[in-house]
């Protein structure tokens, strides 16, 4: 399925709170997480929903020491990890919540007795139907980012966390997530014209590679499989940048594209190495600095969860500006909504 | 680092014991678990190492219900795991011993007070001496497939899985293990001619994607990162079978080459639901169908631990054939070994 980076359009640009709808939704499905005795977390989705979820898994892992994993739907329903059952929070996402793989997850988790929670823009969907607890996101209707996919998300994993630790500083996060459609909005300007040059030097390129570390390295994959191999038809490999120099860079050369993302957080001295190394050996490199984005509103212990948040509607622009040059619209597809598979 | 997937040249084509040293070693790692309240299995190494040890943390996730987590070694010490503690267990491998983020990595584990193991072909390597307990193999000295990379980890994670759960069936696979020898023999006889013949049709391609899931992720993972990759400069990326259809599977054409494993175990069904498609519209699909090896001598409950076991030295012949068709022989490197990075 095609992720869905791209956050609604603006039209209030200030600070406002999150719709009563949705402050419900999630609050319902912490009270459901309190009342049960949480042991492990499953993230499962497929593509572009899966890496989105991924952000969760890795704070909830980080952060807690909780068990938590995350699963492409349909290995997740073959595999049958011993570790789900009643004590089990599953959370599932898909963009139109009619992922057929996800669906069938959720059935699996349910039937089990895991705790569900559904996230997806369609309520009435088939996923939101098979799944206990669903949170609703708005797309592209106008509305403010914070009940968009990105403040709905955060703000359901800061409370989890919150839940899962005690700590107060989740509290802050979720105040400061108020901030989110100024700084999306911001850090996209910044990046803008980087994007548009970034398109017009790579409109040749076959093979971008991409690569980050820690929470990023789930942007990467994103970029990877969805925007560069699904919407551009352009060969990539999200490369780990702890793991680049155990194989893969021995592939870069002067003329080897790579798109690489530094992070904010505590894997950034990973990338940094990559980055030295792979800009003495390739002459087209671009760097994606997320530490130096504007966090204004953002206390500086908190910057390590916002940067995932705000890196990928800035990414989106890196993608916009190849289909620009390219010619070629990220809507365009071989085989997807074209037939059956 | 290089993945060492090649086996020992065989002396002894018949079933053989494991040397008493190598039994000794696996016995004292496991009685020192058995001896800990092991609460989570951490398998943290780099490249093909971690991908080796990836099968492990598979069937412990799959078979106990104990959280199991891979991790690279640098990412790991960065993003410090709050699961970590002293009742975790942490694999470690490094094939030299002397991987330096590995090293890193035990040492970290260690004054966390975790128990560590660490597998590599050198015991006076720095990985060992860091680490608490030692597995040593054989590496291309003649021996028997036993006391290689291979039978040493298997037979240990066959032991781990018994300590974990109970289960019987690990002895049974830890007495057919004798079979190893023979039966990476016969299935790379097996696959020779295709290997050489994928070689000669596939020697003009800069870029071959590989595909697979549920274990035998992490040999499409090897295959891509340290084959393809680091050995032969071919560009890649390893597809989740799974996955692909969310995504990646927009980029099959024609003439774009998929290396696709066909698994044995339950995953399966995602490998062939990826197969139907990607032979409809790619003319360049190569299959290793691992439920069509042989296993003589495994019994059918045990033959989705041994398909992992069997693949490494299959697959290894589908490089060697690129390398004899594209004159650039696996040993050759741009930067590794040349230069400190």
């Amino acid at each position: 399925m095609t992720q869905s980076l791209s956050h609604s359009t603006t039209k209030n640009n200030g600070k406002e709170g999150m719709k009563q709808e949705h402050v419900n939704q999630i609050q319902n499905a912490i009270s459901a997480i309190e009342k049960r005795n949480i042991q492990n977390v499953f993230f499962v989705a497929c593509g572009g929903s899966m890496a989105s979820l991924s952000f969760g898994d890795y704070f909830v892992t980080k952060d807690t020491g909780k068990p938590s994993f995350v699963y492409t739907s349909n290995e997740f329903v073959h595999s049958q990890p011993k570790g789900l059952n009643e004590n089990s929070l599953v959370i599932l996402r898909s963009h139109s919540g009619t992922t057929p793989e996800t669906v069938k997850a959720a059935t699996y988790a349910r039937n089990i007795g895991a705790l569900t929670v559904a996230i997806s823009m369609d309520t009435e969907s088939p996923l939101c139907k098979e799944a206990e607890y669903v949170l609703h996101y708005n797309y592209k209707d106008g509305s403010n980012a914070i009940d968009g996919e990105i403040g709905i998300y955060y703000t359901f994993i800061f409370k989890l966390l919150k839940t899962l630790t005690g700590d107060e500083k989740y509290d802050r996060g979720i105040e400061q997530l108020s901030n989110l459609e100024g700084l999306i909005e911001t850090n996209q300007e910044k990046h803008k014209e980087a994007a548009f040059e970034f398109g017009k030097r790579n409109k040749r390129e076959k093979t971008i590679y991409t690569m980050a570390s820690g929470a990023y390295i789930h942007h990467a994959y994103s970029f990877t499989s969805c925007l560069l191999m699904e919407m551009l038809w352009i060969n990539s490999n999200a490369i780990h940048s702890g793991e680049y120099f155990h194989g893969p860079f021995e592939i870069t050369d002067y003329d080897v594209p790579f798109l690489l993302i530094v992070g904010e957080g505590p894997s950034k001295p990973l990338d940094q190495r990559a980055l030295d190394f792979v800009t003495k050996y390739s002459e087209k490199v671009e760097v994606v600095d997320v530490s130096k984005f504007d966090y204004s509103g953002v206390d500086d212990d908190l910057k390590e969860y916002f940067g995932p948040a705000l890196a990928g509607p800035v990414m989106r622009l890196y993608a916009d500006g190849l289909a620009e040059h390219t010619g070629h619209p990220l809507s365009v597809r071989r085989y997807m909504w074209k037939m059956e598979y």
